[in-house]
């Protein structure tokens, strides 16, 4: 198809997609003619992906060159493709090497994980997320009120094991050509899913202090 | 206690501090002189408030801003600041009034709330968050594979009741001067244990794709 037909197809104005194409966050089309080329499933797909990663995901465009660019290396594997998206994704916390509330909490996280077993690299970025909460929580209520976080790593971690299963393998049978679908499936889930589970959460919440907390209709 | 030890028991510099005060996010203290004025244990409890915000939440000032309005307002219930909260939370998802998935998308949504009966306000941000990116998803993924829907609205449901029963009540005994404390206390809670489960996720996801995707150790 060519570039009027990928625009409507995609919902990506024009201009939009060519900035796309110079910042090589989609991969060019197939050259026809000088000022000509044609375009497939595969870039409208890749649109989507890009669109779904600014609104939804709200990442940088410098977090989505990098995602893509590994989506688009061959020699990149999905567990280490993961991992990539995952260091895309904020907030980043830097920990503070000096702080005895910093020290005592990724002392924590540390234990939990390596309680629960979890095969997670020492440098993902998620482990200083949960400690820098886990100490700005601590620091406002020292009580430790609150659900205990081995609640939360359970269930999470439940859900995350159900995740992973719905996801296929990139190998055969279904050759080369699928590693593209499956691996910007597999990206798009995770930080598209992320936004579900966050969505919900504060549905959840807002019903449940309304019935503990609200007034609601008449009394 | 004075401005430096405020500076130096909370962590934030003096100029931000000053910053804070100009703001309106940081309550006056009390003057003890034209130039001197004295601060409590509730400055240092809401520089802390401020700082978990910014930094572990990634929320903008004006944000905090508004938040922080409705903390220091007695009129402003428990419920109704929690509310405030997650408004200023984003991302903030800008429903597409004409499309045919994002109509199919957000009367999935609407369906599933009240399936479940929660009690949720027509113009809550979180709908439009999860009508977005099931509308990417489905584009992304037109064969809907992954976890149901259902299994995370209730697995978050069962959180979301856990953590709001952990919420003390702002009336009586207690009076009037904790009010601000457990209200703080609240929001922060909601606010940092959100980064809780983001974080949380992604650790279970990278062991859950190591486990499944990954070669750990020598082979």
């Amino acid at each position: 198809m060519r570039m009027a037909e990928l625009s409507s197809r995609s919902g990506v104005p024009i201009p939009t997609i060519k900035y796309y194409l110079r910042e090589g966050l989609l991969q060019p089309g197939t050259a026809t003619a000088a000022t000509r080329a044609e375009y497939g499933e595969s870039h409208v797909r890749r649109l989507r992906l890009i669109r779904a990663l600014l609104e939804i995901g709200e990442l940088p465009v410098t977090a989505i060159q990098r995602i893509v660019g590994a989506l688009d290396d061959d020699t990149v594997s999905l567990h280490e493709l993961i991992g990539r998206a995952q260091y895309a994704l904020g907030p980043h916390v830097t920990p503070l090497a000096g702080d005895q509330d910093w020290q005592a909490a990724a002392g924590e996280v540390d234990a939990l994980i390596s309680e629960l077993g979890w095969q997670v690299t020492a440098g993902s970025p998620a482990r200083a997320l949960l400690s820098g909460a886990l100490v700005a929580l601590r620091r406002l209520d020292p009580a430790r009120s609150g659900v205990s976080l081995d609640v939360y790593a359970e269930t999470l971690g439940r859900l995350a094991a159900q995740e992973v299963a719905t996801v296929d393998p990139v190998d055969p049978p279904s050759g080369e050509t699928d590693r593209a679908a499956v691996v910007e499936a597999a990206v798009a889930g995770m930080v598209l899913y992320e936004r579900v589970v966050i969505a919900l959460r504060r549905l959840a919440q807002e019903d449940a202090s309304a019935q503990r907390f609200g007034h609601a209709g008449a009394e």
